[in-house]
């Protein structure tokens, strides 16, 4: 029972369907999803005052504008309410006066995706089910690993070969099912899909769930309410798939219907250049079409996002600039953040930063802007491309006289 | 100016001094220095009302009880504040019907150090001191560095020439300035200390520097608040140095003081079986000898305790239990936390909960008992030692007909 849900709706042909964890996709044509809610009914349960006055520290403090059901068993990791940082020192190298970071590396497991992982245990505890998947190498695998550990649910992670050991390791800590299958993600993708259906697991592959970008929305309903509820002007997100743009844009939307917010922010949609299929459509005003995936921001390498659609869609209402940067701009940054911010992220976790720094210095940003970089992922989860670009130290021999060493 | 501060007491002969950053070790005996708070005037600033209506999510909500100078900048990483999970599934396991875990892994910079580096940037700050040193290969050198670029400070590390490559580029990244000694342990101590002197840093090795325990006791006053202002009856915590044991028992001791909890908790030792000489200490009563380091929880892996001391008077005044653990019960410990509570820790950060299976197992704890596991440090440090715990993932074979399968 969800008062404050209206239905799903198609975001290709329109069409209109119940929420349910039945149909996860357009039955007329295929097409992905879009929660609706009733916001005249939201407004009457809840407005600004009763949510600062919220102790919850967690992204439930949004429960009412989240799609669970009445009475459903939260989640008890502590998924959210990251903390928004005012970056003076940054925002004074890239000549902006109103920089703020976002850092959801703090997240449980480590990444944004526990927005979105901890709804899927939430929904999936609630109707009953034991068993949570989804095929994935990344964040999204141990967030649900560790999410449903911690919901007491099992999970079966699907993983092509190549995926890194440490990687499976923190899934097999976390107690989850790990499955490596000698081929393809494509291959993986495609086995996880089958045995999810055979076995009647619930599906947290992002391609299809329409409920993970409405959790991935919290951090924009934190970044307004960090921000006394006005929404900043700019918000720059790293982008792969689409789901986390297209969220972080349902967020302020949300906000602004409910008039808890009154202006909507201008989306920067930030790619690697290696793979940028989302931001080259918009470029070009043409459909997406598949790229390669010549990144080592692996978190972002999507070359046919299957959330496409719903980010290409967010980034043009919000008017949003997109920008392409290298691998090299992608290390830099994440050695600019931490040096200035005390910030450490992964190389997709800092490709939004990245982005803001190019469009800064090509003046596509007023220099008194409010301008969100969101980091999405802790920099501990691959120091190998921290080393890339850390340098060496100073080595010294023991005996040598500190005296005469100049610092 | 600490209207709050009446000065700094030698633990060893008890002779009293200023507290300031000139003195940190007893100029008549050299024993280390423990900080004295006025209560009363403590009393008359702050009370649990005031305490549980504020905003602030982070160590400093605590600020009447630290000692920092009036008017100080505060380091603006959200330091501390970290979730106090009810552990119920890991309770069932151990027969322990109230067992919390308090994962301080959450912090900035992946651990419970980040309390006492954020102290030492905010008196550096306030000192007007433009750079803050240490010796160490692991926490506590991520934490200065990561506090004092957020701070806008410089930091300079001295590490071992063995430290991890993954570690010193975490340090680089935060813009440290890393000096590799080709050399032990010891020789980059000294090195450090020398250096420190000569150029007039400021002092953040937890061996002599007596205001880092006070950071670190800010864990005990929020696992207190969390609870309602009811003390637990046992809390388990890793020991190597001693700091942050002692730190825990502090923040107790403060709470009781005022008057903000009427019961004081027992603290739960656990220190690696292959390095436990506080424990061996309190087992033997007798003083302190210096043993190898034999474990693979490197971050307690502290031979030669510098706030033995400290650590041995908090865990006698806590009629206090000790345990030590194998390695491989810390490994085993890795695996139950995660699988059963969605949390993630490196080894020396589990230790505490190795420590608190054993003892449950051996019948020290009643069921009943309120207790608080302290995980002091996150997983995605230490990747490595989650492999050798991990095992192996299923593999299949991509064309593996899945309605054949087993899973």
């Amino acid at each position: 029972m969800m008062k404050h849900v209206i239905g799903a709706v198609c975001i290709k042909c329109g069409a209109e369907h119940e929420a349910n964890d039945h149909t996860y996709t357009c039955t007329k044509c295929g097409g992905i999803l879009d929660i609706q809610y009733d916001y005249t009914y939201i407004k009457s349960q809840l407005n600004r005052e009763k949510l600062i006055s919220r102790n919850d520290d967690s992204m439930w403090r949004y429960r009412e504008l989240l799609p669970i059901e009445e009475g459903s068993r939260l989640t008890p990791l502590r998924v959210g309410w990251s903390p928004l940082y005012r970056a003076e020192k940054l925002g004074e190298w890239l000549g902006l006066r109103n920089l703020y970071i976002k850092d959801d590396g703090l997240n449980p497991t480590g990444s944004l995706k526990d927005r979105a992982s901890a709804i899927a245990v939430v929904r999936a505890h609630h109707a009953g089910m034991r068993t949570v998947a989804c095929s994935s190498t990344g964040n999204a695998a141990s967030s649900l690993a560790g999410n449903a550990a911690a919901m007491g649910l099992e999970s079966f992670i699907f993983v092509p070969e190549r995926a890194p050991k440490g990687k499976v390791a923190q899934l097999m800590i976390f107690g989850a099912h790990v499955i490596s299958v000698k081929g393809t993600y494509e291959d993986t993708f495609r086995l996880s899909a089958e045995a999810i259906e055979k076995w009647g697991w619930y599906n947290r592959n992002a391609a299809i769930n329409p409920y993970l970008s409405e959790g991935k929305k919290t951090v924009s309903l934190e970044i307004a309410e960090q921000l006394d509820f006005k929404a900043p002007d700019y918000v720059a997100v790293s982008v792969g798939d689409g789901c986390t743009i297209a969220g972080v844009w349902k967020g302020f939307k949300d906000l602004y219907a409910l008039g808890f917010i009154d202006t909507l922010p201008r989306l920067i949609s930030v790619q690697a250049e290696g793979c940028c299929p989302i931001n080259r459509a918009i470029e070009t005003n043409r459909p997406l079409e598949r790229m390669e995936e010549n990144t080592l921001a692996d978190s972002i390498a999507v070359g046919v996002p299957r959330n496409g659609e719903k980010a290409l869609r967010a980034i043009r209402e919000s008017q949003g600039i997109t920008v392409v940067v290298s691998d090299d701009e992608i290390l830099a940054a994440m050695r600019l953040l931490g040096a200035t911010s005390g910030v450490f992220g992964e190389p997709a976790g800092v490709t939004g930063t990245a982005g803001v720094k190019k469009a800064a210095e090509q003046g596509l940003i007023p220099e008194d802007a409010v301008v969100v970089s969101l980091v999405t992922g802790n920099g501990l989860k691959d120091v190998v491309s921290a080393q890339r670009i850390a340098g060496e130290p100073r080595y010294v021999s023991p005996d040598m006289g500190i005296a005469d060493t100049a610092f």
